[in-house]
């Protein structure tokens, strides 16, 4: 299947951030871009995933693997030469480390386990193209003061701040700790990605600076009626699981997190997968793109190991 | 069973607020207070009561009774009789009421449901005595922006700052609205109430104020490693359940809830009974008593309609 993907903000199929008001409209793409049903997921996970907009996959990593990704992780946010770099976010106050972009090309382990065809394959097999990764993190929350993260879609970002024309792209959450009811594990609205919510507002200059510390956004959120009705529509679902288990998601799935005062934190390898027929553009909707570690501009295509 | 109430300082049984260490003792004294098994509650239930220190009522309120209490209410938190009212506290920044306390004194229909056989007549029989009612409120959580509270034990408190001798206390907190797995519902540690840990620090004056509104205590929560080896040796349940259940538990359950960005908000009636043989000396640990809306002097028992 070719799809020509548009290139101009003369052709923005999904304004947003363009004013006072939050509207939302049905998505004019599709959410599964391939037949094919001879890759890892299955005609009925195709379908379940085009309905629910999620998948979940209950062994990516093994638990030895799962332990070595861990021990990389503690490697990477010690690492004096990695003390001053801008990918890795710490937390107000306390200067510990929240995230790690990039990981896919700062870590040679996560690198191999986005080249599976558990992984790689399921984004090709979704996303109907060849594919490459928009953006690769590892995310950290601790016990006792894990903030949350609001509601959001993804995409919303990526198209207003990044210039992603359309929501070609899917996420993998490889969990590297357990995902329990309790610690704040992701909740998706599932069914939100048919629809799109243009955001009201406008995205302030440098504004990812601000969005990767703080809790309660600026812009790129619904508002709470919009929420309400969304929520009431579709219900929410708190994905638990266990270390090694993964959750493949649409890059326009409303979803978020609750903060966590347990003793348990939630850490993840996030990877970002885009088609190859859905490159970045100038941003729809942002004063200028966000960094190369933030939203990619190498669209070399991944290859399975 | 007669059992004799130290009322002086110098029989602190629950030693806490004392210097700089967090430490864990067991607890002395029994859970269930009564061998009775005429009351509301099978022995069954008895027993798990005192294992797991708490016990979930699947229908206290009718859902007609619950849109009553919730009308209520609503009449309460804009009556202009209190709008400055120090039993009504108020989130920092919107001003939006987070509780009201009380609610027994102020709402006759909150007073009839307290003195009914399954709500007053659980607390004699699991106290073995008459009782009365030590603290009353209504909680509201509102959704998108509800705040955690962290971890603590209401006995510590009440023994700390109102001078409550002995754990023969419990509390039931009864549902006016679904309590989901998502919308930061109650969290205890079952089975921590055979524990007591007397936390470390000391109780600032007036701390009363800065407590009913902060999320983050100054003290009266055990530190990180404590709650660490609560959590692994007895685990964390979070009680679901909808509007209309009730959960009784034990006041020294170690218990505490997490954020909540849901549409859906949390709200509840409080209602703590403590045994007349139980009743208040001077603060074991605070340089003055709470105000009586925090901790009743009025001892006489309450009698069922």
């Amino acid at each position: 299947m070719t799809i020509s993907t548009p290139h101009t903000i003369s052709t923005d199929l999904y304004p947003t951030r363009k004013g006072p008001v939050c509207t939302v409209v049905d998505r004019p793409d599709p959410v599964v871009w391939s037949g094919l049903t001879d890759g890892s997921l299955h005609a009925a996970e195709l379908a379940r995933y085009e309905d629910k907009g999620f998948h979940v996959l209950p062994s990516v990593l093994s638990s030895g693997e799962v332990a070595a990704c861990y021990s990389e992780i503690g490697r990477l946010a010690t690492s004096p030469d990695l003390a001053a770099d801008p990918r890795v976010i710490r937390e107000q106050g306390t200067g510990d480390v929240r995230s790690i972009f990039d990981v896919h090309l700062l870590s040679p382990m996560v690198a191999e386990v986005a080249r599976r065809p558990n992984v790689l394959g399921v984004a090709q097999q979704i996303l109907g193209s060849d594919v490459y990764i928009h953006q690769s993190r590892l995310n950290f929350k601790p016990g006792f003061t894990g903030g949350p993260f609001y509601w959001h879609s993804d995409f919303e970002t990526w198209h207003a701040e990044d210039g992603m024309p359309r929501p070609r792209a899917m996420s993998m959450s490889i969990a590297l700790t357990p995902n329990y009811e309790v610690n704040g594990s992701l909740m998706i609205i599932a069914g939100s990605h048919q629809r799109f919510v243009s955001c009201a507002g406008e995205t302030p200059a440098d504004y990812f600076q601000r969005s990767l510390v703080e809790h309660i956004p600026v812009t790129g959120s619904p508002d709470h009626a919009t929420l309400t009705e969304l929520a009431n529509e579709f219900g929410i679902e708190q994905i638990t699981g266990p270390a090694g288990s993964a959750t493949v998601f649409d890059s326009n799935c409303m979803h978020g997190s609750n903060g966590n005062i347990t003793p348990y934190p939630r850490s993840n390898i996030f990877l970002v997968f885009n088609s190859v027929e859905n490159t970045l553009a100038q941003p729809f909707s942002a004063p200028a793109p966000r960094p190369e570690f933030l939203a990619k501009h190498d669209f070399t295509p991944l290859r399975s190991t």
